[in-house]
């Protein structure tokens, strides 16, 4: 396994020494800060053997980290893989695993500079950190936001979640509508044309559902939001929008949610992904959903939650 | 856990942001490389609750890492933790675990600044990055050995392995002489005084005993070596030294063996800790230990396999 990762690991951008000393050694490049993200995937929580194949296990526990880099603005540099497996893994699901990781990896230019394997008392357990960089003083945080700011997503939601209500019903997803739950794009272009145009004050990666994330931002930044029901884009499968209740709190879309002061013009694409007004900063503490039906309190579902009560 | 963590993650040297981003953002001092090692610590096959201390298996978890930093001469900054805890594991005994991991942390000034937690089905299961600094090229790697070198290391050898024969023969460790198992100490100061005099040419700290760590220098730097048997330091438990099998197989001492160009003076002690020379390294592969019964092949005995076989 080693020798394998080691095999795809080399010569890559800022990785100056990979695998086989006791550290890395990386590059940071001249008046940049480093960016550090860490997650845990573990089988039976964050996915299933039966449920995903192994490509999207190894894409997906990547994906995870890349996009945290992206809410942050920042450029992937290297990724750390610490793998614990149990016995009688096939070789081939290993293989297909790395394949799948080093696969995001080599398309945003990334380099498997390490990591550690064990064996595992039960189940696939994989935690990946991603070091990445921004510019001094530039990275996009949570705590930026402020009252009247204009808030807005990428791309579409609810997309991964209503996937996953579909395999827990036992139906077998086929079409590529579903690519959004197995092989999610991480939004680093997204996030790096935000910082570099100045125009996020505040940012986060859609990882635990919007309603959940929105509460970071407001934590974060000591601010409310009212979100508009209407216009909060759905994911499609097949032909139909999926319900709202996965666009407000479906999790692992790894779109992007940030906040723009109000004098700033958004574009509506930004590298080919939409990009939709969704709501306003307002004082306070309080987060509010606009319908049909006038306001109602918009709750924080996270994600565990809503993933275990479906 | 997290509130627990982030408390204790305020206010590091180098760390802009630690806790409550999507990343942490660190400084890496100008001039400097980035260092990144990942260790993956498991219940059951690094430490068993029955034996160790929830400090005890704190400190190590940390230690391991901060030990990779020290065999490349370089300079902590910043530790993440992935941490997944089994259900009905004791609060104390986590509020014991991450106190013997963050006093390490800050006696080393190093500043817990991430992580993530996660539910283990079976067991505890901690992954341990460490992230650190080294002047541009100045980073000791494993690869600068040379025919004719000196080979010395640090401190004693054999004390933690003789230490997890007696938990495994059922006895219970009581004296000092056992700190070295249950609270190894990163040989930090010493790697930066080798780095400093530019006196190593290739270095790795001991985790997976002498035979096995020596060959990892031996593969990386293309030479052999020739070690001698009565001169390697071996730990006192009690009042007599631990067996010489313990000093050459033995892991989990986290003491630095290194290399020196002939014409070089080590003193015998840096930063308070004994240096000892052991060794030669030579041409070819082969790896030698020099006893009163002649030389004989030195095998690299992994320190997994040495640890079951006792």
């Amino acid at each position: 396994l080693i020798a394998r990762i080691r095999r795809q690991g080399r010569g890559g951008r800022g990785v100056l020494k990979g695998i086989g000393d006791d550290c890395a050694v990386l590059r940071i490049p001249p008046g940049h800060e480093a960016l550090v993200t860490t997650d845990f995937s573990l089988e039976g929580v964050h996915f299933r053997r039966e449920w995903h194949p192994p490509e999207s296990v190894g894409h997906r526990c990547l994906a995870r980290g890349l996009s945290d880099i992206a809410a942050m603005g920042g450029d992937p540099i290297a990724v750390f893989l610490s793998l614990a497996l149990p016995s009688g893994l096939p070789q081939s699901w290993v293989d297909r695993f790395i394949k799948g990781l080093t696969d995001l990896a080599k398309s945003f230019r990334v380099t498997l500079a390490g990591g550690d394997t064990a064996q595992s008392p039960d189940g696939v357990l994989a935690d990946v950190v991603v070091l990445g960089s921004a510019p001094r003083g530039k990275a996009i945080l949570r705590s930026g936001a402020r009252p009247g700011d204009k808030i807005y997503v990428t791309g579409s939601l609810g997309g991964s979640a209503a996937t996953l209500k579909q395999l827990m019903d036992g139906r077998k997803p086929s079409s590529r509508c579903h690519d959004r739950h197995f092989f999610p794009q991480p939004r680093i272009e997204v996030g790096q044309l935000l910082r570099r145009r100045r125009l996020a004050s505040a940012m986060i990666d859609l990882s635990d559902g919007l309603s959940t994330d929105l509460a970071h931002i407001c934590k974060e930044s000591s601010v409310g939001a009212e979100m508009w029901a209407n216009v909060i884009p759905r994911a499609t499968i097949g032909n139909a929008p999926v319900a709202l209740e996965f666009g407000l709190h479906g999790g692992e879309d790894y779109e992007l949610l940030f906040a723009t002061r109000p004098k700033e013009t958004v574009p509506r694409q930004l590298g080919r992904v939409a990009v939709t007004e969704v709501g306003r900063v307002i004082r306070g503490r309080g987060m509010f959903l606009l319908g049909e039906n006038g306001p109602t309190v918009l709750q924080a579902q996270g994600w565990e939650h809503f993933r275990k009560a479906r």
